[in-house]
């Protein structure tokens, strides 16, 4: 029997009840033998470190339903919504998923007709890629009269958008999604369901009681023994590299653009903590994830060429039983290389990015990310 | 009247009664009006944070008969015995100093005659440029059969070499040095005089009571007040920058050759501390001084052509009322810019560095060391 396989690109920053629904819907509407997820790793797309490692978030994900985690590597996960969709579907599709499930508040949306107003002039894509969903928003609502506003229709397009460069590898399959909005702040008590925002201020403020009725039990028990991490415990570094690189070598960085260097450069020596860093940079030009974002390329000093959202290699974080089956079927097809086990050789070009993504959140939490770890196997199902 | 001034290059690191002697016979000897010191800023010759910042240092310089302190640059400052002594000298010409004087273990050291057998062969200085101090040792040995032992004795010889190839613009002024080896690490109590090694390390373990006879009350006090800084302080940020540098970028740094970076880059991983990390990348072909120098160079992101050890400016850090009658006298002869006043201008060439430089030290104590400090002013006499 041929196992086929429906994926997901997700964060799971922390994996909570929304996800695990998703999970279950995915499976129940293509009828996959397979949950595959293409997860993010130590960083996640706002650009801020993830709260719990890449190994934690796997635990939880394979206990939640998932059954094969792959890493979306930090070129594809630490960009903005169009290059981090861009990197998912790319990974699924090397992976051979059939279908691409993805959270909407809109699942009726048309990204046929809103594909067919995209902008022909290789010119205006270039403009296009430069600001990202903002500038192509207006560019929509302009052409068509449709307003793309909720961050997960933004990113449903996105995936559209990519899977159709690509020359359609994937089915796409866009679900309602449950619950909350993305970027609420609070917990509502009555349902089961709350955004991961909500979730990560609760976790880093202790609040166990709040977080049980809308997680999984093997995240709650993750959260409250795993050091949590936020920007604060990288703020010192990113101090140091602001104030002792020339502006000359920031501006090297991917991104780093119009001269924000040097106002990223006067707020650091006087900013004692990340909250008053980003508070003394912020303007209506800049959005506060463009700045965070480039906050973290500056810490993880990414250069443009390592940028390049396009997977080179396939990173297994943990199996079930059937993510184990299903990669032993597939991995004559694969056309990356798969790497269960990595070691440490910074000589390599496509992995040195990722091991120094690793490296960093080493130094805080002392747990070695990458060299010598193995797959996280499933234990635990929910 | 024309005021006449005698030189000496110096890092009171920090300031003792042993300097404070060899400024009473520079005057003495030489029958100079005014005493300037070329002194290393926040950054030593060995490759270490000074214990006090320049400021402070200043002013236990002032009290203790120095008329004016001119920071000797980092570029000079962070260098091998003869780019330090190349750098210093150059500082002490360009202030129209009549002599140099320098402590030395023998006075009587005939430095024409060593000077006559320096290679001639611009390949072999070349070599002896890379190598240092040990490798010419070993050349004067096989071509004189003189032996150059002691550090002040190599330095010497340098500042002998930098004044030749710089046309003479000194003349030199060898003192016998008064008390202890430059290395030693305890303090003898029966002598006034200890030396710089033994009364850092009596600081940093406010060991009070041996320091108060072998250093001026000036400095006593500042060390009891003062936030000393080692490396320690500055482990987790080079920590940082090695295990978040690629390679290729840490192999731009000025010194990092041969592939150290690598060994460099492996050891933070593990190290906790700087002495354990110093410790598991000494071998016996890097000496000690070496791997501190490059760790600096990397904290500090040095770059080769930001190391050029002839001075581009002339930055005042203090001055007696002679001092500043001196200043007077010289201020229409001197070529290079003098400050007494820094503003924060990250374009500008030769400023940047030591800018970078002080600002590190405030990222540590949280005093600015540059932007908008002006010259200390002699208030106490010893």
């Amino acid at each position: 029997m041929t196992l086929q396989a429906v994926g997901i690109i997700a964060e799971y920053n922390p994996f909570h009840n929304g996800h695990r629904y998703q999970i279950e819907q995915a499976r129940v509407q293509t009828g996959a033998d397979v949950v595959v997820a293409a997860m993010s790793g130590n960083w996640v797309q706002r650009g801020e470190p993830a709260l719990m490692d890449k190994w934690q978030r796997t635990q939880a994900a394979l206990a939640g339903g998932v059954d094969l985690v792959v890493e979306l590597p930090g070129a594809a996960a630490l960009q903005p919504a169009h290059l981090f969709a861009a990197g998912g579907v790319s990974l699924l599709a090397a992976l051979q998923c059939r279908w691409l499930v993805f959270g909407t508040e809109h699942p009726e949306m048309d990204y046929e007709q809103l594909m067919a107003h995209l902008p022909t002039d290789p010119a205006t894509f270039k403009r296009f890629d430069q600001t990202y969903a903002s500038l192509f928003q207006g560019y929509l609502r302009e052409q068509t009269g449709i307003t793309l506003n909720a961050a997960n229709d933004i990113l449903g397009f996105f995936y559209a958008l990519a899977n159709r460069r690509q020359g359609d590898p994937l089915t796409l399959l866009p679900l309602p999604r449950k619950g909350s909005q993305h970027n609420d702040t609070t917990i509502e008590t009555a349902t089961a369901f709350a955004s991961a925002t909500a979730i990560r201020s609760a976790a880093l403020n202790g609040e166990w009681p709040a977080l049980m009725p809308v997680v999984p039990t093997t995240t709650l028990d993750l959260l409250q023994t795993a050091q949590l991490t936020s920007w604060e415990d990288f703020w010192p570094l990113l101090r140091y590299q602001l104030v002792s690189g020339d502006v000359a070598d920031l501006r090297q960085m991917y991104q780093i653009t119009e001269g924000v260097e040097y106002r990223l450069k006067r707020a650091a020596l006087t900013s004692e903590s990340f909250a008053t860093f980003m508070h003394a940079v912020k303007t209506k030009r800049y959005t506060y994830t463009r700045l965070q974002r480039q906050s973290a390329y500056l810490l993880l000093q990414a250069k443009p060429l390592e940028m390049q959202p396009q997977p080179q290699y396939l990173r297994i974080l943990g199996y079930s039983a059937a993510g184990q089956a299903y990669l032993h079927q597939i991995k004559k097809q694969v056309n990356l290389p798969l790497i269960s086990r990595a070691d440490r050789d910074w000589q390599k070009g496509p992995g040195e990015f990722d091991d120094r993504l690793g490296a960093l959140r080493t130094l805080i939490t002392g747990e070695d990310q990458d060299y010598g770890r193995i797959p996280v196997k499933k234990t635990i199902s929910e």
